[in-house]
């Protein structure tokens, strides 16, 4: 067994990974271009979209093209091959092709696939299953990264604490609280449980997460995390705000009605002059959070969204070095 | 003139091959990594897809990286971009570019060509008189390869050829038996039309057809195969069987009712351990052939479109040399 | 300050070329295989498409190619990611990102940019702000290349001229006919501004426009060039006539009713046998010009297409130059 940063040969939730802090400084001296491997050589990668993408569209195929993978892009938004995942199904429907015979197909062209999902919010169980992600895995024996699955969204958590790594130098664990943010439609959990299953995880900050009654997440991923219902007290010493909206999970997919005003705002901001606003985007803006607060210099998003790259290529190289031959 | 294993500079039906044993060999031979080549390097393919592909999309793509093209993807699907196939169209309607002013500028950018077309299944000598292709040819000037056709599919065939070689070792030639089966809306006759003309000109099997009655295939592909109308009979002591559905010829893209069971499953096959099931894919499960017949290892699809990769390779191959400076 | 061609390291019109036939010369130089680079090693360029487009997206693909860069193509056409362009906005609608936040990721991202946009033909003003380029360039920092914008085409017009260049050896200038053409649909003014816009700056032609009334393009492109709105005059003694539909800029987006016959066909060619015939494409036959024309060997259409490849490449070479370390 090749020594790796990874507890898996997949990657598709915290699970997967055993250092993290390895996992960030492998990162951060790719970025630092202090590494540099071409590890992908001879190698060919699918990326595969089932919905449309921009940040990780772009970051994975940097990433990918810096290890010298090949690198196939399979749009499939749109309902052009729409997958049948039930096992008995009688096809006679819209679904054109099964994941039991299209998936081994990939594992002949590929050497490791990323795909992007996105949940129903219609069907907590199935979402919950990640029933793609869970079936392309099984059915294409490949190595499989997560580009954002029905429930978690793990490249992004990994970008966000090599970014707050990169932004905290003091001896103490920085103060990260997640807080919710108002939106026009209902949005996923994705980014929301996945950054509170890498903060326990990691245990490099005291985090904090604070939203409106009735969106509470799923305790899987939320585990002993400080859940605080008042935005204000929450807010209080905070050295990183993480903003993101998220619709129900107990009322799944739905918008509870919300009274208090919960967009961030710079008058809102903790009396620290340090303090860092993080959003995954894309962002709405004078919806989720005000104008003001992305055009400060407290708005790290581009930092975020440039780690992208690094943690999708650190990811990549720890897959690689179990796949060599 | 260059010796190659083609008669023709364009790869779209059996007539281009000069061959086919040849042209098999070399396709094992470049799977078996024992023939490599860089023929490709400093040339470039235009992959032009007119209808949405998976296996043939990567597949080409992989063929032709192999062998060191450049790759230009270009998605003409929904209606993007609406060619003009009339000689003396006055172009006040949909389409908004003629053939005869594109193709000469692929004819620039490009040094060969694949294309995927597909039939209207409403105008029978449109379809058969493979407008598209034809004129793309003409007036492109460059060597073009069916990525599949209105009427034919001499990549998938050549696939299907190379699997049955890998298949079957006995001395004897195999039978190989072409089924039609049920599917819930009218299909093109392509991959039938293409694998009876390819299996008529390779003559290395036994080769029998077995649809219901209204779906004769024409006798321009069938020739003089064995045409048989109860399944039953035709399947027994069948080594491959090959299922697929297709609409009908005479009654053009008409399915005429069919009373009998014709979905393969497992109690029909015949009292032969070692029968291999083909399907192209996509494939509607529990509709055109049982679950637990793809499911079984008599099934061998997979191996079917991982071909695809090297058919393409070798065809691609054999018309590099014809354009070698 | 490296020594270029380009008064800006962005090229979105003829203002930002210092010296048009030094840029001519290089891609000729190109083209010839005399000149050689693959100065954009190690460079990454992103080419953005809101609409579609067939030689734009290949020829500006081979450019890069060409030099070396590393090529990502996003297509975000068919509302797949609505940007906002209102500073002040609040973002309770259909779109998604606001370039504030969009731009400077790409920013990161990549080392340069080519971006299609297309006019609303509704909003002159904000038409001609060119707000999506002009923010673009302001947010992403990076240097944009046009790949046409809402009004001009500057890498189309640039083509233009090397293809007058090698189709005219006299000692005189050539004559030089902008004629419009009737469409069945408003189609933009920008091939027609920008070929106006380099041809006056060029001074190298005798131009001349010539369009019915109330298709008078604005007389920032037009300067001093000569208006006939007899077309038969017009086209007396023309070396050139480039054939080009716009609608109306002062009834912007209109389509004011012509009742001359402004299709340009074989008897109306001035008596001069080496006369060429000039078009963008995509043409609709038999509507802009005749088939008769565009079949004749007096067109030279498939030659400014191909010469997209080299304005592309001079330029971005070009630029290239300006962002070596």
């Amino acid at each position: 067994m090749v020594s790796t940063l990874l507890s898996s040969k997949n990657f598709t939730n915290v699970q997967d990974v055993k250092d993290i802090n390895g996992l960030v400084q492998l990162a951060l001296q790719m970025k630092a271009k202090k590494k540099k491997s071409k590890i992908g050589a001879d190698k060919r990668i699918g990326l595969i979209f089932l919905n449309p993408s921009m940040r990780t569209r772009i970051s994975s195929q940097i990433a990918a093209k810096n290890l010298g993978l090949d690198i196939i892009v399979l749009n499939l938004e749109k309902d052009s091959w729409l997958l049948e995942f039930n096992e008995t199904a009688i096809m006679n429907g819209s679904t054109v092709e099964h994941i039991k015979d299209a998936a081994p197909i990939l594992g002949e062209y590929f050497d490791l696939l990323g795909i992007r999902t996105f949940p129903t919010l219609k069907n907590k169980d199935e979402d919950y299953k990640e029933l793609v992600l869970q079936q392309l895995i099984k059915y294409s024996k490949l190595p499989i990264i997560s580009l954002e699955s029905a429930t978690l969204h793990p490249l992004q958590s990994l970008a966000d604490i090599i970014t707050i790594q990169e932004h905290f130098s003091l001896k103490r664990k920085p103060k990260v609280v997640l807080t919710w943010a108002p939106h026009i439609k209902p949005l996923p959990q994705c980014v929301a449980n996945s950054f509170a299953q890498w903060m326990n995880r990691w245990n490099g900050a005291d985090f904090v997460i604070t939203h409106p009654k009735g969106y509470e997440l799923s305790e899987v991923y939320t585990q002993n995390a400080q859940i605080v219902y008042d935005q204000k007290t929450a807010l209080d010493n905070a050295d990183f705000i993480y903003v993101k909206n998220w619709s129900s999970y107990n009322n799944y997919g739905q918008m509870p009605p919300v009274e208090a005003d919960w967009m961030l705002q710079l008058n809102k901001l903790p009396n620290n002059p340090k303090v860092k606003i993080m959003h995954c985007l894309p962002v709405r803006r004078n919806i989720e959070l005000s104008s003001e607060v992305l055009d400060s210099n407290h708005c790290i998003t581009t930092e975020q969204a440039k780690n992208r790259v690094w943690a999708a290529q650190s990811v990549m190289h720890e897959i690689l070095k179990q796949i060599q031959k």
